[in-house]
This record gives structure tokens, C-alpha cells and sequence, in this order.
């Protein structure tokens, strides 16, 4: 997407792969929104450290980050013989792979390239393919994002107040992002709109990306605290919802997202406000039978006791980036990362495909 | 109620009055969790000003503060002539009312307290009847809270997981507090159980004032994001919802209480989980016929956009209070202080004269 730096207007993913160099570049987005830097990745070690230390995160770009370390230890290798190159290429896995254990996109996104690599007859091979695998799950991040923004892109007309939560912009995948993409689509289209942040506590991905996203491309937005969307919408202030999500049961139409999804959901539902979720494929998992089977991460209370932010300064500048704690020094906290909205909530999730019902969602089954 | 400081249990009232050196007594909010400190208030002018810089805040505890504040301006004049004297309270009075211009507490307490004094034939037996009624005001402010937390505390059983929202603790109100005095009454009896507090975003006073009375009274709790609410009621992890309130309608039964009240009375009616709300009756406004005509504050978008905290330093000590940026810093912030919930969302009003339907309250119209 377009980055305004220094008052220069350039394009950047969120993820890329420069072949000179053998790099994994990427947005460091732990700087965000305060500090615009891309940092390259020198070997698939310091590509799985960067998935581990959330220098990159979101889904789509995590398993595009994974993709590219994997053709990055490829691409390293020195020598000829299969069997030493097969051994390599497993420790690069297992490294990539164990950067966020509970993941499931990097899993799928080497899994694919090494099927693929299996085909080539030497190591030369393999390593083309691997770079080729990589760069084209790359390009069908941005185009299935592409897709769904099209499709979710009617849905927004001129005037209304859209409510997202957490991040699943252009920052959560290699470009575009999923609910934000009919987002910009419908802004392409010259509509005009304006979007309601969730602050979305404790990490506050809403307040620091998603909006850094917005005023980036210029969208009309507000941030609001999590707690204030139940009374906009009681007063007619909000006319849509559309989230992303971390895993979309396929038999069940359950959407796993960010905890305060399900809340939004449950006040959208009760205000007849439409509440879409985005996703490519790829979010789909088509195993489990329920919800209360996708684990919930149960994350640090830290993260709800206090806050990342930056002290301004004089004349409005900001320093540097500290940690302050909020709470009782002598409480604890309880910090489930993630909430499960049942189907019945679900106006329709928006697809590569089209627009479903949650419940239709067994029609993909097999395409990606 | 009671402190522990350096080891020591002391009791405390959030607002108390030093007759000896004509001071008003209180405990310095803004530094809390980090630091307990009482400040007096020398004279009325610094008593008004502690209201507006928000060293005291709640309902209850700002009545009863300006109650202390005419008290302690009747008590400074010189003199015998009785026209100079009302001269002089009228200009208490008004300092006093302007401290926080849409509070409904400080002025109905110090209408009570003149129409009092007016019986008083000379200067001196005003002073002394502004004393006796301040201290009574203060007094009845305890003793309400103490009745409607022994009628509230049947509510909460052995093994209860209790939420509440913001802080209607005794911090809010001379002592015992509303939604917290029911809590504090079960524990008295002897019961076992766990309270949820919602952090409350923006200002935190659930994280850094209710978590920190709950630590103070040993009473087992923990911190939650205000979306992670929804989240533990999916899992059947929240049995019952108590909060406070800054205005209930008599003639309609609509609750207003700070932002995010009615996203968990949602979530608690789509569950079938209680909710309650607590109340002294001089929270109930007997005029507005409609929720939509309560004004709904619209306060400083700096509030969303980063928070209040301490730096952690070395070996766990805190550091300073800072304010940091959280928010991008190009975009701005939405933020309504209160929301309106509708009698059918709630359960029962927990009053002094026990619990009632909010569509009841008619029947205490004439009791105080």
C-alpha cells in the first residue's frame, strides 16, 4: 500500500523478498505508528526470529514471512548432494515453523512449496522452485485480498460509518489486508465514508495500525474506545461491522477473531447493523466440529496491565518507546487473546469467492 | 474502609471533615493505585478546586466534599452581621457548584444544607447548623450504601464470579461505595468469591481504582480488558453483573453509567446472566422522561488515544506518572463519557430500600 514518508509517496508491502541480497524485507512493525522502518532479514534464522518477536504479524503475512524464509534457506545452501540439501531444508522448517507455534499459516505455506519442491530432480532445481513457490503464494495473498475486496466493496455506499476492530489491514498480509479491503476498494470507487477504529485492547492494534493504515491512505476515521461502539450504534451511528479473523470454522460457520469480536457482533446483531467477516481461503479450517475446540490463547496479564506507548515531547515530538503500568500494582490479570462468534451473527463472510452465509461456507471446499 | 499502609490496617473515609483546623480531608485520587496520600483542603476555594482537578471524584463523594466545602466557607467567616454572611455563602456556594458544572450531587447536598441554615437566627448557629448538616449529609451517605449493600449481598453466593464495571467503589462515595457494597457486605458474611473488573477504558478506574479497593479489602480478583467480558460469558464464566450508576430515570427506569455499562447489559441479557444496578435514591432524576435527553459528556479525545501510568523501574519500584501516546498521532479520537442502558436490559436496582424492577422506582418517589 502507499506510505507518505518525508512527504514522499511510496508503495510498500508488508512483506517482499529481495533476490540479490537473499533478504526477507520487512515492515518493522513494532515501531508502528510512531516510526516508519524496513528491516531485511539476513538468513531464515533472523526471519523466524522476526515472526517470533511480532516484527511482522497478521495471518497472511506471517505465512507469506514463513514462505520466503523457507526459499531464503534454500537459496543458501551451498552444494550439490539431495540428501545433505533435504536436511537443511528440515531444520529450516522446523525453525520457521516453531517462530509462532500456534500459527497455521506458515505451516500451510511451506507445507505447499515443499510438495512443490519435491518435483525438482537437484538441488539448483529445488531452490528455483522454492523461490518461485514463495514469490507466488506472495502475489496470491495480494490477489485473493484483491478479490474480496471487490466483492465486499458494493456493501459500502456513500456516507456510511464503518466499525472494524483489531488489524486486518494491509500490515496483517503481503498488501491490501482482508477487512479492510473492501475498504479501499469502495474508496477507489470515490466513495466517501469514514471508519470507526476499536482502540482494541490491551495491544491496541486498532489504535496503532489500523488507524496508522487509514490516515495513510487518507480514509475519514475516529478511534474509539472498545466499551463506546455499543453506544454509537444505539444511537444510529454506525451503519456496518466488517472484522477479519483467525480461523473460520468451515463446518460450522464459527469465526475465531480477536477478543471483542463477539461482543461487536452480539450489539451489532441486537441493532440489526450488518456484521461482516474477511477472509481469504486460507483462514478456513475444515477439521474442527465446534468452537469451544479451537484453543484460546491465554496471553500475559501484563499486556492488559499497563500500555505501550511514547511520552510526547516539546513541541510535539515524540520520544521513545516505553512500557507504563495502569493497574493495581498488586492485581492480577486475566487476557484471553481470542473470542468465537457463532454463525447466527454472521450477515456473511466475505471471500475471494463472493459473499456467504457462514453456513454455506462447505461450497469452497477444494478451491483456494 | 480499610488500608493497609507500610504493614499497618487503617480505616479511612474517602471524604472526611478536620473540624479543629477547618479542613476538608481527603484521599488524593489521581494518586491511586501508585501512592495513598490524604490531603487537606485549607479553605472552600481549594476545596472546589480538588473537585475540578478531580483529586476527589463520584457521585457520592463530591456531594459530600461540597457539603464539607460550605461547612468549612460558613465556618471561616468573621463576623456577627447575618446579610455580609449570606453574602459570603452565596459566593461559597457558587465557587463550590462551578467546581464541576454537571454533577447534580454538589448542588442538591448544599440546597439541603442552606434551607437548613435558614432556620439559624445569627451567624454563629448557621456555622453551626452547615456543620451539623454536612456531617449528617456524610453520615446518611455511608449509611445508605451500608443498607443497600446488606440488601445486595444475598446476591452473591459462594462461589460467584462477580463483573463490575468502572468504579462505583467507596473511592466514589464517602465510604462503602454502590455496586462494591454489596460485594463487601457477602464478604462480611463470610463468603467466598471472584470479581471481574473491567479495566475501563479510557481512564482505567476499574484497573487502578476498583482492582486496588478489592486488593486493599482482600477480596479475590483480577483485571480484565473491557472486551474480554462477552468472551467469559461464552465460556459460562460470569454469574452475575453489578455496576453503579450516574443517573437513573424514576419515570422510565433507563440507567446512564460510563461507557461500556450498556455493552455488558447485552451481553449479560443474551446469556441470561443478571445485572444490577446500585444506587443511593440521590442518583435517581425524577424529571427526564427519555434516556435520549440525558446530555452525554463528550470529553477529550486524549484520553482514548493514550493513557496514564507508572515507567516500572529496577527491582519492581514504580516510577513517576506519565502520560504516553498510544494512537497513531495523525488520526483523532471519539470519546462519549457515559451510555444509556434500558430497564429491560436490567434486572433489578439494588436501593437502600431494597431491590426493585427498574420500571418500580415510582415507589420510593418522597423517601430519601
Amino acid at each position: 500500500m502507499n506510505v507518505t514518508l518525508r512527504g514522499k509517496r511510496q508503495h510498500h508491502r508488508t512483506v517482499s523478498f529481495d533476490a540479490l541480497s537473499n533478504s526477507v524485507v520487512l515492515i518493522e512493525q513494532r515501531l508502528l505508528p510512531h516510526e516508519f522502518r524496513l528491516v531485511k532479514t539476513r538468513d531464515y534464522r533472523e526471519t523466524a526470529e522476526a515472526i517470533t518477536t511480532m516484527v511482522v504479524r497478521g495471518a497472511g503475512a506471517i505465512g507469506a514471512t514463513a514462505a520466503y524464509g523457507l526459499a531464503q534457506g534454500a537459496r543458501a545452501f551451498r552444494g550439490s548432494r539431495l540428501d545433505r540439501f533435504e536436511t537443511h531444508i528440515e531444520a529450516v522448517y522446523q525453525t520457521l515453523k516453531h517462530a509462532r507455534p500456534t500459527a497455521v499459516d506458515p505451516v500451510n505455506a511451506m507445507n505447499a512449496i515443499r510438495e512443490e519442491m519435491a518435483m525438482g530432480e537437484t538441488v539448483s532445481e529445488r531452490q528455483d522452485i522454492a523461490f518461485a513457490a514463495a514469490s507466488r503464494f506472495a502475489e496470491e495473498d495480494v490477489e485473493h485480498c484483491r478479490a474480496l475486496g471487490e466483492h465486499g466493496a458494493s456493501l459500502i455506499q456513500d456516507g456510511m460509518r464503518v466499525l472494524t476492530h483489531c488489524n486486518a489491514g494491509w500490515l496483517a498480509f503481503v498488501d491490501i489486508g482482508t477487512a479492510t479491503a473492501p475498504i479501499y476498494a469502495a474508496q477507489a470507487a470515490g466513495r466517501k465514508f469514514h471508519v470507526y477504529c476499536d482502540e482494541t485492547r490491551p495491544r491496541c492494534q486498532g489504535a496503532s495500525l489500523t488507524a496508522w493504515e487509514l490516515a495513510q491512505q487518507g480514509i475519514s476515521h475516529q478511534i474509539i474506545a472498545d466499551s463506546a461502539a455499543g453506544f454509537l450504534m444505539s444511537r444510529g451511528e454506525i451503519d456496518m461491522v466488517i472484522v477479519g479473523s483467525d480461523r473460520v470454522l468451515g463446518k460450522t460457520g464459527e469465526v475465531a477473531n480477536k477478543i471483542g469480536t463477539y461482543t461487536k457482533a452480539v450489539l451489532a446483531h441486537r441493532h440489526g447493523i450488518p456484521f461482516y467477516v474477511a477472509i481469504p481461503l486460507s483462514t478456513i479450517d475444515w477439521d474442527l466440529g465446534s468452537g469451544l475446540e479451537i484453543p484460546i490463547e491465554d496471553r500475559s496479564g501484563d499486556e492488559v496491565l499497563g500500555a505501550w506507548g511514547v511520552i510526547p515531547g516539546k513541541s510535539g515530538k515524540l520520544g521513545k518507546r516505553v512500557y507504563v503500568r495502569i493497574a493495581n500494582p498488586t492485581s492480577t490479570a486475566r487476557n484471553p487473546g481470542f473470542d468465537v462468534t457463532p454463525p447466527e451473527l454472521i450477515t456473511g463472510i466475505i471471500t475471494p469467492h463472493g459473499i456467504l452465509k457462514p453456513k454455506a461456507l462447505s461450497k469452497l471446499r477444494g478451491k483456494r
